[in-house]
């Protein structure tokens, strides 16, 4: 590990959304100085620099030059066209870094040199607190000095820091769609199912933490149970006609089941 | 509540496998006394006997006569023939509960008089330790004493007892293998797709407990995020030209998708 005088310690946060507004206090509390925060939006640049102690901005050409990195946690659509008004305001040896799990390093090449990313693996809500060191990070840079710098901010912030190139990361954030937008959509289902019968989600609960529970210390593969698993049609044909009133669940079903039994 | 006379206390446990290896200590700490414990398994019966200080019997016409309650834990195929020799057996006054949640409680009433289901809505696993207190047993009995009696002895197992029809127990199974079994194979995926990259599945498990932590303090559908529910059509294009290897999950990608946009 380098030494902390390549930490990047004077930060500028651009954005003020639900991932800005998790970070900015981690960064805080490793150490580093937010300088400020931009965002369109007067409130929440006021909001979150406040708490940061950091000047509010909200045009790119107030955006105050020798900062130790520029941390890009906007929209992914909105990635290129920040980096390029950043570009024209900022010295040409700047440090800009995004925190995309989808956008590729190279998105960033035709502004500045020096730039990076650091995607925290996690999905972040407004007013939830999180225990941000378990959080993955990943970290790639054009040079590799910034790669090393990047890393040790990054290990300020969590346990788990990786490098990872921009194939890894887009896989990573494809498998988050599956184990948690997916996740939670089939959680919604198990809830509108049993609404219907007049019963609460909640007495599901301890069946999904035990589902946790197990992928935590055995391979989901040899985890799995239920009646594709076991290949029990009786079951599943019952499943299927109780589904009968939701067509769309029934297709699910089906091919969830089926993925199962491809699976072995 | 009644009185402790009407909870049973002398109980014959009929199966050894998964769910009667994590019921039998749970009835045995609960004050009640298990007198045998049938398998076809001379060493499953030994074992769970031998735990429970109770007989193990190998063969159904050794069931002994005269204790307050039968209970089968047994595979639902397994079911109707078990209380069928049971029959044959035993005094026409005793009472035969099953646990499935599949299986109405009519699938008993052929065989005797005082039928009932006690359903614990949880995954057991061989050697995995569980918070029983807090899984749901839903409680049904043909007779309205056996049903009282029947709630007293969950109560005493598990803080969350209800009465559950064969409709809502059914649905609880349904909702169950969406919300375990489904998701359980969602992780899967998303394991598979990391390990092609060379990354580890444990990079997940943070973003994992996120999903479940929510569920606890909001409704699915309020919680729900990603490319589908924000209508992201580039991030999706992206992601299943990325499952261009996987059909299958290409195939789920869509449908999921589709079901989350629909469900707005």
């Amino acid at each position: 590990m380098k030494s902390d005088m390549e930490t990047p310690r004077d930060i500028v946060l651009l954005g003020a959304g639900n991932l800005a507004s998790t970070l900015g206090p981690r960064l805080r509390a490793s150490a580093a100085r937010v300088l400020q925060v931009f965002s369109r939006s007067e409130t929440k640049a006021n909001a979150l620099a406040a708490a940061l102690e950091a000047q509010p901005i909200q045009d790119l050409t107030r955006v105050a030059p020798g900062a130790d990195l520029y941390l890009l946690a906007v929209r992914d659509d909105a990635i290129a066209p920040v980096a390029n008004a950043l570009a024209r305001h900022l010295p040409p040896g700047s440090l800009l870094a995004h925190t995309s799990g989808a956008t590729p390093l190279s998105a960033l090449s035709a502004y500045f040199a020096r730039h990076a990313v650091l995607y925290p693996l996690q999905t972040f809500s407004a007013g939830r607190e999180i225990d941000f060191e378990s959080i993955p990070i990943c970290v790639q840079a054009a040079r590799s000095e910034d790669a090393e710098a990047l890393l040790a901010l990054a290990r300020r912030l969590s346990r788990r820091v990786l490098l990872a190139n921009d194939e890894q990361r887009a896989t990573l954030h494809l498998a988050a769609v599956f184990v948690n937008n997916f996740v939670n959509h089939l959680f919604g289902i198990g809830e509108h199912l049993l609404h219907e019968k007049g019963l609460s989600f909640e007495l599901l609960l301890p069946l999904i933490e035990e589902t946790i529970a197990k992928a935590r210390t055995m391979p989901p593969a040899a985890a799995q149970t239920g009646p594709a698993r076991r290949d029990d049609r009786g079951a599943m044909t019952r499943h299927l006609e109780m589904l009968g009133a939701h067509p769309r669940y029934q297709t699910l079903y089906r091919l969830l089941s089926e993925s199962i039994q491809k699976a072995e």
